[in-house]
């Protein structure tokens, strides 16, 4: 009657918003400020002054058919070019806003690439711990999903597992950096030897395998840490970007695919993604916040509160005997559960009204995730329980 | 090494964006008075003021996180509580919040429930003429196109040639109404008749027919039209509606699926829908559109400009001879080619910088559509050769 895959994606709960709508059923049982919810990873600093200002000028001064008009499917020029314009200055390179396809939002940018790549046999391959949507959006589109476990304990990647799971079907390999789970930032050593490596397997089977680079958190980085820009290192890399979290705008769905001119077989690349998003019902990214990320492409949010809570938990949490790598991005750190089975940590965490999330769709079992997008004093009142957790 | 579907799915220019294109290019050579282009389905009225103006109230006067924050995927419930809430007053029905899902506009809302629909040797018809992007919509996600030829002159259903192409597999009928690109309302009798079949049908082979009702111009009629609600006809309708023109706000990507109760397996075809928007990367529709529809659920457009200028447009054609039915609904007229061949006939019109699209990617190669919502300066101007083609 309906499709399978479609029925059970559908009505398979993700677990963090479970947690989620756990925590808001506890907090009218228990109190609010007994909850400690680490669950979602929303923005909680607001978006820069400047991008709401912006908001409404745009309304308020341009004429109301060309503000909420279509715009062509990859967005409007002007709007492309200002970005392009940016990465270019920024990066030292030159981006043209024909490179540039804005999508809503960093998930149709990725399903966009990974249609456009859905051969027959096709794989793409994720490095562990990654983003648990990337199994459905690869496996219900028809390509088979590869997982590289983690390169414990400092997240980086595993090569010598990566090259293993290299076959000829290998389309492209996905890369998160800065990394939702882990917070951790892959090194320019790092991107230089996955390049390399990617570079000599391509030659190997006779065929470009792409970096699909997943960057929403480009911009979310500690201690003035370089992030570099992984086409400049790997030629044949994809940008899929999101202005979700660089300006707090999740809900607000705009982000775009980035293909390089220098990029193998770029203006074909750019058709098939173009033709993957259109049968996944793109017409155009919303034609408003088109504008209004084209006149802020400069704007960038304040991380004090992110920094802060970083250190405040990753500082308590050490000193309680956790073991975690201190995230250098992101806003999320990826902790080894006590007794190594974090689903059953989470469990007991969750009888004390503290939510973390179990690292296994993350591919990795034996972490759990915990968001620092939340406020400084719930990080206060939640340490104790941090605390005692592993004295138990 | 890239997806052949989307390659040429992304690389095959649509011939309307073509002429809209070459428009323009023909402009800046013989002016923009002598070109008459009726090519692009644009709205030309812009929205009411109340829009803008709740746009600007949410931005100034709603917390940013609030405002910008991720959404539930089908919506906020209070925005899907106020859609619900007008349609159940409208109708005088019982939709509730939890039927709406809210999506990216019409486009994704359909592509959902195709792919939810999508078992093996599913089978899609629709009726023409119809909306030309239907067809790559169901072939690239794996499910066969079956049209149904015209019911000339008239554009209402060819119910003989409908029920001839209903096999075992027919999961669904697309139906579209008011009709892009013919402009006609389906009657109500024209509806009951449909419904009936498809439950006769239905019945013979032991599964449900989905009416799929892609809704966007429903609110677009004239002569004080009535507009059948299609799940009040027959129950096992999913309403796919866009806000592109009821509000003007094509650009904005904000529409939704309405899966009401009463349909059969209502809450696994909802939770289908779910799992096949994820996969096409839908996370929410734009948070801040969500508000302002919510908030302007009774807004409409002012139609005068519209509807004056199909009645010169249908006035004039008619006196020089071409062959229409007169539009009650949306934007559009489908108009006989002189000679038969409406390819033939537009390149001939493009001759004279008159910018038509000939029908047969509508299913209907005998046909041309021009749009009305162009200026009515440009429909006075172009007049004359529209008299001078028929007479050549």
């Amino acid at each position: 009657m309906f499709n399978e895959t479609m029925l059970s994606l559908g009505k398979k709960r993700s677990c963090i918003r479970e947690l989620f709508e756990y925590g808001l059923r506890q907090a009218a049982i228990v109190g609010k400020e007994n909850v400690f919810d680490y669950s979602l990873g929303n923005p909680s600093i607001p978006s820069p002054p400047e991008v709401n200002e912006t908001f409404i000028s745009i309304i308020r001064d341009v004429d109301s058919l060309e503000v909420h008009g279509y715009t062509p499917a990859p967005g409007a020029m002007p709007c492309r070019k200002a970005v392009a314009e940016e990465l270019s200055k920024r990066y030292g390179i030159k981006i043209r806003g024909e490179n540039i396809f804005f999508t809503c939002g960093a998930a149709p940018a990725l399903i966009s690439v990974i249609r456009a790549l859905a051969v027959p046999d096709a794989e793409i391959v994720a490095i562990a711990p990654f983003f648990p949507e990337y199994r459905p959006f690869v496996e219900a589109n028809g390509v088979r999903f590869v997982e590289v476990p983690p390169d414990y304990p400092d997240f980086q990647v595993n090569l010598k597992a990566l090259e293993e799971r290299i076959t000829r079907n290998t389309q492209a390999v996905i890369v998160n950096t800065p990394n939702n789970p882990s917070g951790v930032v892959y090194s320019r050593e790092t991107l230089e030897n996955l390049g390399a490596l990617l570079d000599r397997k391509g030659k190997e089977y006779g065929h470009t395998i792409y970096m699909i680079a997943d960057e929403p958190y480009r911009e979310l980085v500690y201690d003035g840490l370089d992030v570099p820009f992984i086409p400049t290192i790997y030629p044949n890399t994809v940008v899929c970007y999101s202005y979700s979290k660089s300006l707090s705008l999740p809900g607000e769905r705009i982000g775009y695919v980035c293909v390089p001119d220098w990029a193998a077989d770029s203006e074909d690349l750019f058709a098939a993604i173009a033709g993957a998003a259109r049968v996944c019902g793109h017409t155009c990214a919303p034609s408003l916040q088109q504008r209004v990320v084209a006149l802020c492409t400069a704007s960038r949010p304040n991380l004090d509160a992110y920094d802060e809570n970083r250190t405040i938990l990753y500082d308590a949490l050490s000193s309680y005997g956790y073991e975690c790598v201190k995230p250098c991005g992101a806003f999320y750190m990826f902790v080894k559960a006590p007794g190594g089975d974090a689903a059953a940590f989470s469990d007991r965490a969750k009888e004390k009204n503290l939510l973390i999330v179990p690292g296994g769709d993350f591919g990795c079992p034996d972490y759990f995730r915990i968001c620092t997008c939340v406020s400084k004093d719930m990080i206060l009142r939640s340490l104790p329980v941090f605390e005692a957790l592993i004295k138990e």
